[in-house]
């Protein structure tokens, strides 16, 4: 994911494409844009991995303690998904690792492997860097936050027992229960998919990269962490909609989020019920349901601030900055 | 809320403690610690105050639209917990807002102030921070976020009439609700302390402040904006254990967490039926059932990373770091 200068770029572009990964034909490399777009567009991209990564796993928690399924049940319905829309590298090697046997010792290696995440910064950085843009990515920083729960390993253990809590674990049936999950990480995907690239077409303007959206896509169809079926249709968007705002606005995507968003309502309702922690599933939803609310509850904020500190407000009837002698009822 | 040198701050402390608020005959100012400690907890707690602004913000949605209340019946409720354990300067404003009239107008002033909540950076540099740190805040990412997604005021409006969903709006009682909700910010506000002060502790080491996290308690029970009756508690919970990890940890809230919890999972739950979005109250159930879960699911994200990436892993049984040659089964 080359920036800096495209002239140079032109240069040796034949040889990047020559050795580059193909989706059919089409090289998956491309000039990205002025002076740094490229590290910015690498950047974004592991922030996307960190919010997919972080979604499989807890779809696999999920299945484990609710719906009680064994580690082969766990690949073939990762195997399975593999085969249709959520086909993609990380939904792969998930179907992988569910079939390792131990080299250390007996069972599969899955049992054995600590839970606590370890993290390059990456994620981090993009969801840093977001809130420097004002762009909201909460599934992003859901997967940050739970990267660094995970490393409490000690803390987790003293308050398990401490704050035990009695889980009423709903009675489900498996291959339901695996549809919705299935479901559900097709709705979550898009939608930290679309918080990225909201990223990045905020970045484009604020920095001056001149993004071409359609073409990242392309280029992240193959050969990168990220790599999914569902990039072609995110192309598809932004090359009917070069200056798509939000890949929650695109004609392309609106029937599948209508279709999969009452399972993503369903597992986490099941979630809370048992106890088990959803953070990226909990914020993905939210988001959706803020970034479709007409109306938000934030005019309290703003009521608050306006009464504590004089930041003033403004009105939904006429333009202007206001403020109000706020209290004196008592 | 002064840092520095410790010697000039007693030079001056007369006059400070003369002019502050107090509590009792306690004056809420005191030397804070090394450096630029004071400019740190006050970050922070700007930092708990975007979580508990934004908590109070989703309760009020959800009693507006599940449960109907009128605004006589918000500043009620309000009223009434703000006599009670919820007994706050957040939470007595908020009840005072509701009865405000529109001084440009007719009806309430609530009513017709623009859901567009601004930011002084505060709470995003509290965030942002925090993952420096590795500390999870997610209650105060969920609040920075929500002031993010409220700005896109353009889009919401244009994502609610495409992006539709029938909701299912839940039968309830509007005094059973409004008591479900006041109990889930009870939950969630000792929850936002706890991250918070969490941050400071971590802060404190890492950045060499020297922090008694019980004088930070003591000098915010009064004259500031996250003053409330909760941080009495907190102040006991560190004198009885000055170097405690976590809130969640002490036994000060233990049997308080245990009996408010169930009703965060209620509200969550009609929440998401009614497609009312709630990411601070999610994000905060979320972190302490991640928090008291002895297992998460990160040990498949290590698997992951080892995978594609060879960044190795730790082992539940025996020290030492792992690496796996995955795949090849087909």
């Amino acid at each position: 994911m080359p920036g800096g200068s495209e002239e140079a770029y032109q240069i040796i572009a034949p040889i990047l494409e020559a050795v580059s990964a193909k989706v059919g034909n089409d090289p998956c490399v491309a000039f990205m844009g002025n002076g740094s777009a490229g590290h910015y567009v690498k950047m974004v991209h592991n922030g996307i991995e960190y919010g997919l990564m972080q979604l499989i796993a807890e779809g696999y928690d999920l299945m484990r303690r609710i719906a009680g399924l064994s580690n082969e049940e766990l690949h073939q319905a990762f195997n399975q998904w593999n085969g249709g829309s959520l086909q993609s590298f990380l939904i792969e090697i998930t179907a992988e690792i569910f079939q390792q046997k131990d080299d250390q010792g007996t069972g599969d290696l899955i049992d054995k492997i600590l839970d606590k995440a370890k993290q390059k910064g990456t994620g981090k950085w993009t969801s840093q860097n977001a809130m420097d843009l004002g762009i909201p990515v909460s599934s992003i920083d859901a997967a940050v936050s739970m990267r660094e729960i995970s490393a409490l390993k000690q803390e987790r253990v003293q308050a398990s027992g401490f704050l035990a809590v009695e889980a009423s674990i709903p009675d489900v049936s498996k291959s339901e229960f695996i549809t919705h999950i299935g479901k559900a990480l097709e709705f979550a995907f898009i939608l930290s998919y679309a918080q990225g690239m909201s990223l990045l077409s905020a970045a484009s303007d604020d920095k001056g990269f001149k993004l071409d959206m359609e073409a990242i896509a392309r280029i992240w169809r193959g050969g990168c962490i990220i790599r999914a079926a569902l990039l072609e249709d995110i192309r598809k968007a932004y090359h009917s909609t070069p200056h798509l705002t939000n890949l929650l606005l695109s004609p392309v995507f609106k029937e599948r989020l209508l279709a999969t968003q009452d399972s993503c309502r369903y597992i986490l309702k099941a979630a809370i019920d048992a106890g088990v922690p959803s953070l990226s599933f909990s914020a993905t939803l939210a988001y959706f349901d803020a970034y479709r609310s007409a109306r938000l509850p934030l005019n309290l904020v703003q009521a608050q601030r306006d009464f504590f500190g004089s930041h003033t407000y403004e009105r939904i009837d006429k333009a202007g900055i206001f403020h109000t002698e706020w209290g004196g009822f008592s």
